[in-house]
């Protein structure tokens, strides 16, 4: 049976400011309503015959993951995290262990979480062609037919023809300088590596313990010793972080002899930078693309886009990439876009937080919004989704208000329980027990304002948590 | 003796999203921690025998001007309030009107609130040669040497010489063309028209009289029925708005045969663009000036401000000016900045307020910055300056929650009168008669958290006002 794996990895600094460690580039929606991740989930359940989906993803991630998941109304096929980042090659490890035990023929599709397809059909034809070739145990990549000398992506050399539409796969080449990537162009047969692969699980078990065999330990020891926690599998730490790291390119693919590659042109982008979004994007006569509220007069083949409450206006710029957040703005032209990450690192040695999160932080029970702060104040826009708990807490250096803006909302302050309404406040007293649950099926909005001499995150004790927070 | 009148016109459009026709340009803090008013204030204190100096202001900004002068310590010589435009002609003959009546031989000092001097000791030579002419009886302007063919301000032609610094006026001249610029500039006898003045308000008046009686008139008959509220003066509206509308160079420079020009070199400026204020501020190795939280990497020849709380970060732009504030960001080429008025006039058809009021919106009592809205809530800071009484109010269509974060606000609940510290909260339900009142030496900042059905600020009923507004 078909099983789709999705693995959910990155750190989200390509696309800064609009992407963040606690929110990378698969959970945002880029183009259209849903998020990329949503998208690779949804084009993987429309491949013929396939089972729930399988997620791979950072700890950190995992109620982002569990919420999008549910958002597209798929079923969950195991959310696998990862303790500590080692790469793809033990991440695709756990995801075959999982399924192998369950399914002895399980064929996997592995799909990055951050790609963008454009020719749904393309894609899913591909796929069918790898499953027969899976099937006949070869590990099949998707090889990108290259429409430009692109120097950011390692190649694939076809060898021998496998049946109709596929080849054994003759050599994977390095990011190649631009001459060599014209060659390539010229040659014809070469593709991209695109990152996406299928092959039987059981066939990629096999040829990860003859090629590297540490890292199958590894991954065996972590699966053995896993724990079942709410939704989401958590392999063991310890075992995990004893793999060695690296990529399936590395660690089988480049090492096996039942390597193949199917050709595939299907309008992919891995959206690496700011200037392949745009360049993925739909854009208008002037080749720009806005988003939100945008006045511009005399702009070209620029990316702009305003965040909610903000107005953006350009005037007589070019090839720019403009993306405004609510705690920052980036202006960079598109050509430079690869330099963010030297923003991103200039914010990680000034101990800053505008990489790590943004001003709205997703929890399990929803999200907090910044919206005010000041020397002994902090205020904030809590949004509770239907059936939330907060944890049972308290604090040491902060009371709280808490004034209910839309919903209804029960509320714990010390021995009291009590539902405050729509346009109804209260007062939690510095060290009192409370906790904020939200019976209902509807949202409830709050804006809590916090006084006090420290209103750190850190400033909390958690007596009690349904989401198996410490 | 000496009388500074300072003319505080000016729309504010050029400068958005900077200036907004609520808070113009000269009360802004665009280069250092004083506005353009005050500095225009604080030079004008320092004229040798200097009296209190009168401003001229429109009826919306009273209460700026009247804080804005008391945070640089001054007497206040007037605050005359314009109850509608009539350019600088109707404005100087109404200050001039209010000084002749107190002083037979006062001798003005016009200067508009908005413009930018380096060289003070310049300034202030060239206010002196002045001084003597305007005591011989001369109407004297001030003429900026060139150092630029500028085509953007007026020029004047010098005539015969009057004493060691002083010329005739031979003529006025309207913008010139490039080549007409460049003309003047190799011929040295030109000036621009810097809108600076000095003479006798006796000898203005006269002329007035001679060269526009009708608008002699209508000032004349506006200051007879001149009202003092706190501490303003109003002018009479329907006789002011009697009053045609025109600059003091076509009313009365152009037409005089007293017309002389005091040639100086001052570093001047009247910031009449974002590029002109890039040009008159300090800059780095680059070319840049920062203001705020700005990271850049690869940026030339660029001004960037980021807004509190906001940071802004650029790669390999050149030559751009970006403002970011809290409900709006520009970003424009530095050459193309003139067409920030096409983005305003946008603004104004489709009805909105980006280039009314900035978030932050002051009044006599201190401000409000509404921080956070959703459909049936709003939350916004409010400061209430020491001493500070809001009107006695109520609404028909929102409750409000006030926490204070800071200071002791006194708080009137229909019957009820009582202090609120940090840290303490009340409820106002809908329809209660209700006042803020800061009875304290130290501000007081309160979260008010405003919940109903319309939240308008024009659903407010005001019982009671110290500050006279309706």
């Amino acid at each position: 049976m078909l099983h789709p794996v999705i693995l959910s990895g990155g750190s989200g600094s390509r696309l800064w400011p609009l992407s963040r460690q606690n929110q990378p580039k698969q959970f945002l929606s880029l183009i259209g309503e849903r998020s990329l991740y949503q998208e690779t989930l949804r084009r993987a359940a429309a491949l013929p015959g396939a089972q729930p989906p399988v997620t791979v993803c950072s700890e950190e991630h995992r109620f982002m993951v569990g919420e999008q998941l549910q958002g597209v109304g798929l079923a969950n096929g195991g959310i696998l995290l990862e303790p500590v980042a080692r790469n793809t090659a033990p991440a695709i490890a756990i995801a075959a262990l999982h399924l192998a035990a369950r399914d002895p023929d399980a064929v996997m599709v592995v799909l990055p979480a951050d790609h963008l397809i454009e020719d749904e059909a393309a894609f899913r034809a591909a796929i069918v062609h790898a499953i027969g070739l899976a099937e006949a145990g070869w590990l099949v990549t998707f090889g990108i037919e290259p429409d430009a000398p692109e120097t950011g992506y390692g190649y694939i050399a076809r060898g021998a023809p496998l049946g109709e539409d596929g080849f054994k796969v003759q050599r994977f080449v390095e990011k190649p300088d631009l001459a060599t990537a014209q060659q390539y162009l010229a040659d014809g047969g070469y593709s991209w590596n695109s990152g996406m692969f299928v092959f039987s699980a059981q066939r990629y078990l096999d040829e990860l313990l003859a090629y590297a065999p540490a890292m199958f330990a590894a991954a065996t020891a972590a699966c053995e010793r896993a724990k079942r926690d709410l939704d989401f599998i958590r392999v063991d730490k310890d075992a995990f972080a004893s793999s060695p790291s690296d990529s399936i390119d590395y660690a089988v693919m480049e090492k096996t002899d039942r390597a193949a590659v199917v050709p595939v042109s299907c309008g992919w982008s891995d959206i690496g930078s700011w200037s392949s979004l745009w360049a993925a994007s739909p854009r208008d006569a002037d080749g720009n693309r806005h988003e939100g509220d945008v006045i511009s007069i005399d702009t070209r083949d620029s990316l702009v886009r305003a965040s909610d409450r903000r107005l953006v206006a350009t005037i007589g710029v070019d090839g720019l990439v403009i993306v405004d957040t609510p705690d920052a703005t980036l202006i960079a032209r598109k050509d430079r876009v690869q330099d963010v990450k030297a923003i991103v690192d200039r914010l990680k040695a000034a101990g800053r937080q505008e990489h790590l999160f943004h001003r709205k932080v997703y929890r399990p029970w929803g999200s907090y919004d910044s919206v005010d702060a000041g020397p002994r104040f902090q205020v904030k826009r809590l949004v509770l989704k239907p059936g939330a708990v907060l944890s049972l807490q308290k604090h040491h250096k902060r009371a709280e208000h808490w004034v209910v803006v839309s919903g209804t909302a029960e509320v714990t302050c010390d021995d009291r329980v009590f539902d405050l309404h729509e346009n109804q406040s209260t007062y939690i007293p510095l060290g009192s027990v409370h906790r904020l649950r939200n019976r209902t099926a509807e949202p409830v909005e709050l804006i809590e304002v916090q006084s006090g001499s420290y209103l750190g995150e850190d400033d909390i004790v958690r007596l009690e948590d349904v989401y198996g927070r410490e």
